[in-house]
């Protein structure tokens, strides 16, 4: 990859413009100020308010959900993150808690079609999820088919427009050129958050992606770091790489290895 | 497992009817003769014509659809298995030919709603896709929630009446109970072929489960073994356990193999 300077960014930035213009597609989306992801000072004293519960398996129970709402509920994390199918019982647990319901769309390969992905977002929505970390559509993204993957995502921020839309890229599978890329274009889509990867995919968050991640997107959107974070060393780090975002199924063990540090 | 008998298998049946009846659903669907998987004899003496041939990587490319089904075309395989997104591309390369267009549904995990599942089902068939795989709800599934389980595959089949529907158990996850379970709630339902597995959780088809998949749905459902199916010698073992369709990203090396065997 070129040096990570700013007129390379912005060369990045305007290739892909005139790409998407060449398809007809203009931008028209503004910055959404006020529901970024950039996490305020108050939030940045408390981790556990930086972590998205998740539990994502197949296998999962009913019951499973249920205890992992629990602990969200405990430790006060951003979120649980669940498959669609727990949606309504995330819901009805955390009603009228602080504790946000996150699903995932199109997961985790990201080869389903955009009216299949906004439909699906919206009804997770209706079902009462508050954060959508939708997939990327990979192969285009693989392809440098900006267009197909630009609207891919712009159908569903139009579809959800009231709730935080993560876009997962699944950086395991893509170069740095393509992580930078996909940020961009996630951006210029209207995406709250970027998101490294599903964990179901090869590898998971590293301090260099997530770096360039923040480097790319800026202060105004938010990173989530996700894949592989099981304890509080690697929380920490990822954090100090710019993620104000973490997925992660051992949130417990994170925040009691944080009670465990006596110079936090 | 009890002893896989006659009557064993009756009062499985009669148990999920009743557990299902007590939920208010009542069993409506016939049998649907003509449309069954079971092979002909015709069909027995062509192994190509029995491979679903498959790409499901989220990082294929366009043009590696278009091969995948010039591959099929040239061999003349039941289908190309494809995500969602290629369906059109696969549609409009086999326009015209016998080979079908196999599309996958709650891909891999199943942990969709059913409402998100149909919507993806009916619009696979709107863009062209012939066959549908579906991932039964495998957590409700080990929960021995067969209601959910039922309405499910029974959403899916109500939405594409049309198409042939086979609904993948991922048996790597399953006891031999659950599988059996498995199966029953599918034909109830109305699936046209039980699946082993997505390719993408633990393990794959093995001889004993399909044996056993056969033995519970008889002879007026197919059944599709997926997942590992890398050579002939372990296609004509499926084969003889009683599948009468692959699926495979192998279908060309099978295929190669039984050309180079003298005493087939």
């Amino acid at each position: 990859m070129k040096e990570m300077d700013h007129k390379w960014l912005e060369e990045q930035r305007e290739e892909i413009g005139l790409a998407l213009a060449r398809q007809g597609i203009r931008l028209v989306v503004p910055a959404r100020p006020g529901k970024k992801g950039k996490t305020s000072s108050s939030q940045d004293s408390r981790l556990a308010s930086l972590i998205d519960h998740t539990l994502l398996k197949p296998t999962a129970s009913q019951d499973q959900i249920v205890t992992l709402c629990e602990e969200a509920l405990h430790y006060q994390f951003a979120s649980v993150c669940v498959n669609p199918v727990h949606v309504p019982t995330a819901a009805r647990v955390l009603k009228g808690s602080k504790v946000k319901v996150c699903t995932v769309i199109g997961f985790p390969l990201g080869a389903n079609s955009s009216l299949t992905k906004v439909l699906e977002a919206r009804d997770a929505v209706a079902a009462g999820a508050e954060e959508i970390d939708m997939v990327v559509n990979i192969g285009s993204l693989l392809e440098s088919d900006y267009a197909r993957v630009y609207s891919d995502i712009k159908a569903v921020r139009d579809g959800v427009s009231g709730q935080i839309l993560k876009v997962i890229l699944e950086t395991g599978y893509l170069s740095k050129e393509q992580i930078v890329r996909g940020c961009i274009l996630a951006r210029m889509a209207g995406a709250d958050f970027v998101k490294t990867s599903t964990g179901f995919g090869p590898g998971g968050a590293t301090v260099e992606d997530v770096t360039l991640m923040r480097t790319v997107v800026g202060d105004d959107c938010g990173v989530k770091a996700s894949g592989g974070i099981r304890d509080l060393a690697t929380a920490m780090a990822l954090i100090k790489a710019g993620a104000n975002r973490l997925g992660a199924s051992s949130g417990v063990a994170i925040i009691e290895g944080l009670r465990g540090e006596a110079d936090y």
